[in-house]
């Protein structure tokens, strides 16, 4: 279960990046690293996943596919349906789910739009798993991987999709389905998997929907407040009030830490099991629970990270809101985060990550090739102002994992700084989905690029909910969203058969 | 000048692939490995290599950009020019040679197309050395870049081309230059480079000019008997007398190598410096000569290889054809071998290579990524017949390197089996140019795919013939090819500062 969880942290996008918090009270800049998902953070027991029928393979794959080095291959997970398939003479499509960072049968779960169109399509469904993650790891054991800087070394965007380009050139040739045309399917970073290979392996498929994809979080792309700006709106935009309380609530905790038992009394006013460390603990778990509030913010209750509401910061806004007269901010913010690690109310206190620098994927990803810089705006983020600053950034990664980020290595391989000129160019057939509540939105392709590369907005969208399971809540422009998706999906294979039939004159 | 010899025979493309040869007598299938140039074949030393202006200069590169071990970097070097290029303010383009297999110094001098239009263009001149050749290898020294398959397992053209987006990245910055346009140009596997940098870094550059790129020549996109049908008919359309007298010699020295002192008598024959040990080795030699004369068949004389007439098979042929009545099929057959290796008539016998199978870069390249089926047919090819037969390959580059090929690689790369549609639909500005007299030719694209993917086609032509320098005794096809080229890089450009001018709409 411990194992669980720790797969379950990396689900969604870690913030892992290393930011500096220059105090608004002048106090000593605390470095912290926000991620997702701690482990005190137990997912709702409740849970009971969509039941879809796969079968689990395993594919050898090369450690690095760019180097003849002779290194150890590794087995690559994948789950595979050929239950709907219509098969290669009627040229029945392949469904690629692009892995991202985590277990690939919680992903399987998560995005049952896959599963539910496949039937439509008469498509056969893979959903490989990204190496490093889950069951796919190299040289025998996660431990063994994930041991240092050398063993690690070959955890990236690159080799990953160099590997579903491999694993889908051996499928077809075994399924005899050389002609059948391949959707790509990704969210979060495996969006933006997903948008890259159709930049890099324009010839392995016919089209992608990258939804949620901050494929344009690098370097100055975009503004480096802009996550944080995203997630400090979405309370704002439930209660002005709220948002302030949350504002205030980093100075009273700063204060209160440098009192005569300040960490002793922050302690049992959060509930935490263990006595905090230091306030900077503190300001990563809440800053999780907001980050996560923001991407999760669905209009329906869900089980996706924890077990929430709909709207949850709805529901937390309300409870900081509607506290008593004479409760003091931090206990209104208790009650508040309450939503988010214990709707089930099945915690007896909070376990903070005690290891915030461990090593995780995502973790090494981020001091590696993800390098997404992150601010926080003093006036229009809730959250304490801080500055990026790669410095810092260069140093915990090297303290971390003795490995030297590469900051511009994205745009360098995948472009990004003028990527309305190249998807215009050189892409075609990618829908860019994005939820406007989605903290990642802000990252990711908002306009429409051509007439077939596009870009599909939802007002009240949160992180890739167009991906998920379908819902009887389902709001009316979900479903909406969805059958344009379809819509634009049968087009792409469509457009493809037709291409197949008048053969090719060379 | 043993140093210089071995840079230049890497010049055109080797024919490193290892064959199986059949006899026609029945006798023992050889194996042996065609390959470029000699050591024995010295290049004219009347050669006079145009006055190219440039600086040399290094730029420490990754040895694996797609992972982060911690392996050591190696300086790149790149020759550079701005005399001509009019700046970054006046978004003044820079030219980049994708460096191929061999010293980059020669490449420059041998591509003068680029350095007699730069001033046209006001353009910067790059040419970076393609990492393992010329002075750009890892390790220290080519002895240790060269000592095994780990030292060599870096040597791959994905990494090339990251060393040329890394670097270019790199300069433009430096220069303040990220708005300027870059056009690619390369020959042979240089163009290959170029056309393959298109579709895989479309944002770092606005075009390329990729002359005779035999981007098919892999699997089964193109039948294997392509590359030795060509050779074979640039010979028949001289003289059918010729090829059959070639097509005959095959035999000739398999029966004489069976007699009684026949080695020693085809040694003497053919002038050869040290006694032949085997009559393969002969083979390789004449095959050899053949292949490039093929390449090199400019109508100038020339001394991109070899010193050699203009119409060099013609010259061959003339020779075969004319020598005195009663002249034996074998004395034929030296006679016209030696236009070839001996035009200068300054050798005074002729060393084999002694070392067939010897490291060399593209030797490795063949064995790891540049898998090339070739075939000789009985009815069509003047050479010994034979049937490409991978698992000889792999023994071979077992035996030789320790490496396993990846013969499937490049097409999962880099697209290729239905690189009409990728190309179309990914492609934009690229002009595959190709004489239809070069062998590799037929690898390569040879129709129009698009507005902007553009196949140039000639009649005449040999091994990018279209990259050399200007010469007075150009004929008028020439000419105008080039001007067609000149034409379509000015409309690349031109479609840049128009799209530059009206800003993106993001």
């Amino acid at each position: 279960m411990g194992e669980h969880r720790l797969n379950l942290s990396t689900l969604v996008f870690s913030v892992a990046v290393i930011i500096v918090v220059s105090h608004s009270a002048g106090s000593l800049a605390l470095k912290h690293s926000p991620r997702f998902l701690r482990k005190s953070a137990a997912t709702g027991t409740d849970f009971a996943p969509p039941q879809f029928h796969y079968e689990t393979r395993y594919f050898q794959q090369r450690l690095d596919h760019f180097s003849f080095s002779d290194l150890p291959t590794f087995p690559q997970r994948y789950l595979i349906s050929t239950e709907h398939w219509v098969g290669p003479q009627r040229l029945g499509p392949i469904f690629l789910y692009c892995g991202n960072e985590g277990d690939i049968e919680w992903f399987a779960q998560n995005t049952g739009f896959v599963w539910e169109i496949a039937p439509r399509f008469g498509a056969m469904v893979v959903f490989p798993e990204h190496r490093y993650y889950g069951e796919s790891t190299p040289f025998g054991s996660a431990k063994e991987a994930y041991k240092d800087a050398t063993t690690l070394s070959y955890l990236t965007a690159e080799q990953a999709l160099a590997d579903f380009s491999v694993l889908i050139t051996d499928l077809k040739q075994n399924f005899s389905a050389n002609d059948c045309p391949v959707v790509l399917f990704g969210g979060s970073y495996g969006g933006m998997l997903a948008a890259w290979m159709r930049l890099k392996y324009p010839h392995i498929a016919v089209g992608a929907l990258a939804s949620s994809a901050p494929i344009l979080q690098f370097e100055d792309i975009v503004p480096p407040e802009t996550f944080y700006n995203i997630v400090s709106n979405s309370f704002k935009r439930e209660s002005f009030t709220c948002f302030n309380y949350i504002k205030q609530s980093w100075n009273e905790i700063t204060s209160t830490g440098q009192t005569y038992n300040g960490l002793e009394r922050l302690t049992k006013t959060f509930n935490l099991c263990q006595k905090l460390k230091s306030t900077g603990d503190l300001y990563d778990w809440l800053d999780s629970a907001y980050s996560y509030l923001a991407m999760v913010n669905y209009p329906y209750p869900s089980d996706f990270l924890m077990t929430l509401p709909g709207h949850p910061i709805r529901e937390v806004c309300k409870r900081i809101d509607g506290a008593p007269a004479g409760t003091n901010i931090l206990e209104r913010i208790y009650e508040g985060v309450n939503v988010y690690y214990n709707y089930t109310g099945k915690e007896k206190c909070f376990e903070l990550d005690d290891d915030p620098h461990g090593m995780s994927g995502w973790d090494w990803q981020a001091c590696t090739e993800m390098v997404m810089p992150m601010s926080s705006n003093q006036d229009s983020s809730m959250f304490p102002p801080y500055e990026y600053n790669y410095t810092s950034v260069k140093e915990e990664c090297w303290n971390d994992f003795g490995v030297k980020p590469r900051p511009k290595w994205i745009t360098t391989e995948f472009g990004g700084h003028d990527i309305h000129t190249t998807l215009k160019k050189f892409g075609s057939n990618i829908i860019f989905s994005n939820g406007l509540l989605d903290p990642w939105s802000g990252g990711s392709v908002l306009q429409n690029i051509s007439e077939s590369v596009v870009s599909l907005v939802t007002e009240e969208g949160a992180h890739h909910i167009d991906l998920r399971p379908s819902t009887q809540n389902d709001p009316r422009w979900l479903v909406e969203q969805r059958e344009t998706e379809i819509k634009l999906i049968e087009g792409w294979i469509s457009d493809y058969h037709q291409k197949n039939k008048a053969g090719f004159d060379m």
